[in-house]
């Protein structure tokens, strides 16, 4: 797997650095259009071969600036897989309850069981991030996560979950057209509120600390991707492309007959 | 709505007399699935905007024999909606935790929230089937259930959920053919073993136990629909319209601007 996304290990990297747009990859559109709904209809193939493996999992961790296409993502990459071996966590701000436990406890108890593919919309990540940058927390309560949480995807993964971690990278000024296009769009009203406009002129703090989290966080055993999202056309293309390499890397397979079940007749 | 397979209240069935090819209700196979098509389009858009909606509640819930296609009607049917507004629960024999309480514990835990569609694969119905079929539980205690599960029921609707129960119907010569492809097909291997036997010699029991749970629990806020469904293709149409014909009247609207944010121009 040759994936141009996938973080070097051991590199400092920068977003600032990285494009938003993607074009160095594939300037293609409508190539990469129809690419996607071959590799989605692979996808769902993958899924359904996992599911009936029943033994590894698959856990999708999404995280990007708001308006980076989390939610546009999973509607259109999973679109067509079936949503009995799927399930899709959606994290907000945690409940009286939950702050009431270490910070991993409710993801822990959210990680996908055998057979089955997580999708994680927002995750634990935003324990280094809204909490950082709101001053939810001292900062070295924050800065002890990097690790707690490298050594929690470790054990996820050393225990047969294999994790694939995207960030969608927008652009200060995509960002600010798709703040716009939902408060003229009444279907998308919903999706705007009086904290997005907060957050935006929080811009420059989440970069950095979406730095820090990239650069600390980059393990071998969970690394980043960094995906160009101001093109949704190449977010969807470059995420769905992703799943179905590691898919075919794993290589799920339906388990055999039981051989005393494989002669007999039904009446 | 007028769906022919709603049971009419009141009326006591026999599943012995009710058709499981579905023919009398639609013999064009091409149509139905052009239509199931357009049907499984228009549910993803619904789908969207009771999540959007943010406050009302869908829940489906599959029973049916062995074989007798809740998987394939979930692959099939959902096939196409945002697996972040829809939430599967797959009920097996319960765990230990599970045992310690009451039959409806780990049930309500599973309901879906607001603005969700949650489907139930088999559900607390068990508590009247394979619990009475294998005696692990004395008569009165699961006689005492149909009123527990309708009272149960009514709570769900009286807070803003909208029951779907469907029960797909196939003969015992049509579950002897699917168990008989599992048996040859290796992609199917996985789905069979000896306890589909097993359940398949107690047949008469199953079927006088679901006559009893569609009598007992047919209730006005929650009513059993009878699904034929020796027909794959007409099973899927049936229980897409069904869906659709209640979201239609649900009618589920995207949440208006707040009045201060309709005129904010993002910077």
């Amino acid at each position: 797997m040759n994936d141009p996304h996938v973080l070097p290990p051991g590199k400092l990297i920068r977003l600032s650095e990285l494009s938003t747009r993607g074009t160095d990859y594939c300037d293609d559109r409508d190539r990469a259009e129809a690419q996607f709904f071959a590799l989605r209809d692979e996808l769902a193939e993958w899924q359904h071969r996992l599911y009936a493996e029943g033994r590894r999992k698959l856990l999708v961790v999404l995280q990007a600036t708001d308006a980076g296409g989390k939610d546009g993502a999973i509607r259109h990459v999973f679109r067509g897989v079936n949503p009995q071996g799927v399930v899709v966590t959606s994290f907000k701000a945690p409940t009286k309850v939950e702050l009431d436990h270490d910070f991993l406890w409710r993801v822990h108890n959210a990680a996908p069981g055998a057979g089955m593919l997580g999708v994680f919309n927002r995750s634990h990540y935003e324990d280094v991030l809204v909490v950082r940058v709101d001053r939810l927390a001292p900062e070295e309560v924050w800065q002890a996560r990097y690790e707690q949480i490298n050594q929690f995807e470790k054990l996820l993964h050393d225990t047969g979950t294999t994790l694939l971690k995207f960030f969608l990278h927008i652009s200060h000024e995509e960002q600010r057209e798709r703040f716009q296009a939902r408060v003229k769009d009444p279907s998308k009203n919903w999706k705007f509120s009086h904290e997005d406009l907060v957050k935006r002129r929080q811009w420059d703090a989440y970069q950095e600390a979406y730095d820090d989290m990239l650069n600390h966080c980059n393990t071998p055993w969970a690394p980043w991707r960094v995906i160009p999202a101001d093109h949704k056309w190449y977010r969807n293309y470059a995420i769905c492309r992703a799943l179905v390499e590691t898919f075919r890397e794993m290589n799920p397979q339906y388990p055999p007959a039981l051989p005393e079940l494989s002669e007999v007749e039904v009446d």
